[in-house]
């Protein structure tokens, strides 16, 4: 068998790489909600032993890849590749974590889908032949994120009933494509840039919800699967508002979705924490697939998970400028691992 | 044959992916450098008629792409994959350019190698079994560099002796997995980070050439190839004194390179131009490979190039914070074409 595409945008390795190790790392809210007892390393101030919110971003990668490789019995060293990302400027999240680390390194920026995004280019490298074992590692910090697109938290700005808490975790997975135990990534939709128009930059469910509509799509028409196939369908951070715009969507289209729920949805009780339309950053979906989902398919709580982490590629210039905030979201089959 | 890896950082495609569109826009000052009569498209107030500089950047991509698209005979639908990135805070060039086209997209950083990493990563999803065609495109403006990294053009800062011109260009290049006429691209290697401690962010060649040295070693060691195998090593944008700091690497280990030379060397005429070390930014070893050398190889003037963008993973934060600047580079090996 061959490693083959499918339809427009889908991808299906002959020999699925395995997830053999997962980490996460996540702030002092993020372990105060429904997930909490579940991550790996927490901390209460935020800081993660580092001087500032940015060099704690790369703490917290640097504690949820050595969780990750720890379950995955292997060291720095064993890795043939690492690809990484965040949200910050020139992602200095991912490149001063992968520093000390002397693993070949693709930098990424796929926004809050860059877990989504390299998941998808770890699975496609090491099935394609290139490599025995690779790293995925993103994160997001809510200090970091706040100061550099939107205000610095000493102003105290208010936030909009559609503002979405952008999560201070890190998530980090270890695949191979030796054969073993764990769950498989058994196809990949690579996401379009799609761009409705939304304007509002506190507003980033609507902005992305369109293009999460348009991967879960061509996921089910390229693979020909239908969603009940999957036992869960995760969208990675459209909090409250956008996913609810996703099922209706699909109610809109005859096809309504049973088995759905987002990520944005799962890190935070949006009824008692204060963070209004749910959670996002790249370390959003990264914390609960690594905090929830991945352990939730190893205990057999699910055997077919579509993890489709989302993301916005816009900027404070591009919204200055007067530009709508485009999106996008890559949808990752994960199989089986008990 | 199959697909493999050699050594710590290098990778080996058994069907080498074969370029079959390359494409290029300049502005101004680089269409008055000694290459300016190669570029596809150029620009006398560097607008390439948009209203900003940031979408400036997006204008360039599309028509690099479009020449790139047109010389290879093809449409954008006809792409299977696009991987790209430039400078910018959220990389806005390279997501606002991939939105009319429709194509799986997948958002890279990093930093001016951008042309490697894209190049890379196009060379092993393609040969790996994953689609027929892809793209590989980049930019930078020197206009949003400025404004973004150190100060508006306005302020009419001066600049030190050491500091780059980021060039105003983009490049894209066109990849098929088919039997096809054109350069093809042999060989990878994966740069890792590298931070020799250089906190001079005015000094991008002193801070990269570590990174480019450690990564052409990394391709020599892992091949078994000796640098006079290539007719030309061209690393990406380290300028005058970043390209003697390699050279002198090299010297001291007893391997001087006689077919070296650097991107950031070729754009501008150091002498004539008032450029200080050279040229630098995604744009200027991409505008150069599609300028330049990939015409070169198509024409016989050289057989095997060895094209190694350089990128500094830095931000003005790190800078602030006072981190040092930590350089990556790719090595790609191109072979053949006539």
């Amino acid at each position: 068998m061959e490693n083959k595409k499918l339809g427009r945008q889908s991808f299906q390795p002959a020999s699925p790489p395995i997830i053999i190790g997962y980490g996460s790392a996540a702030g002092q809210k993020e372990s105060s909600g429904p997930l909490g007892r579940h991550f790996d390393h927490t901390c209460k101030d935020d800081t993660f032993g580092a001087k500032s919110w940015e060099q704690a971003e790369s703490s917290m990668q640097q504690l949820a890849l050595d969780a990750a490789l720890k379950r995955a019995q292997l060291h720095t060293v064993d890795l043939d590749l690492m690809l990484a990302g965040d949200l910050l400027n020139q992602c200095i999240g991912s490149g001063y974590a992968a520093r000390a680390s002397g693993v070949p390194f693709f930098g990424l920026y796929g926004a809050c889908s860059t877990m989504g995004e390299s998941l998808a280019l770890a699975t496609l490298l090491l099935s394609g032949g290139y490599g025995t074992y690779a790293a995925a590692v993103t994160s997001s910090h809510f200090c970091s994120a706040e100061r550099q697109y939107r205000t610095p938290l000493e102003y105290g700005c208010q936030r909009t009933p559609t503002a979405q808490w952008t999560a201070t975790a890190s998530g980090a997975v270890v695949l191979t494509s030796q054969s073993a135990k764990g769950p498989a990534v058994t196809r990949v939709t690579v996401g379009k840039v799609v761009d409705k128009g939304i304007k509002d930059a506190n507003n980033m469910g609507a902005a992305m919800a369109p293009a999460a509509y348009d991967t879960l799509k061509a996921h089910f028409e390229d693979t020909g699967l239908s969603p009940d196939f999957y036992d869960l369908i995760v969208t990675g951070d459209l909090g409250k508002l956008g996913s609810e715009i996703v099922s209706d969507f699909f109610s809109t289209d005859g096809v309504p979705l049973s088995n759905y729920n987002d990520c944005g949805c799962l890190l935070f009780d949006t009824n008692q924490q204060d963070v209004h339309a749910g959670a996002s950053g790249c370390g959003c979906s990264a914390s609960v697939l690594c905090g929830h989902l991945l352990p939730g398919l190893l205990a057999g709580r699910w055997k077919r998970i579509l993890f489709c982490p989302t993301g916005a590629l816009h900027s404070p210039t591009s919204t200055m400028q007067g530009e709508s905030v485009p999106g996008i979201c890559h949808a990752i089959a994960l199989e089986g691992g008990r």
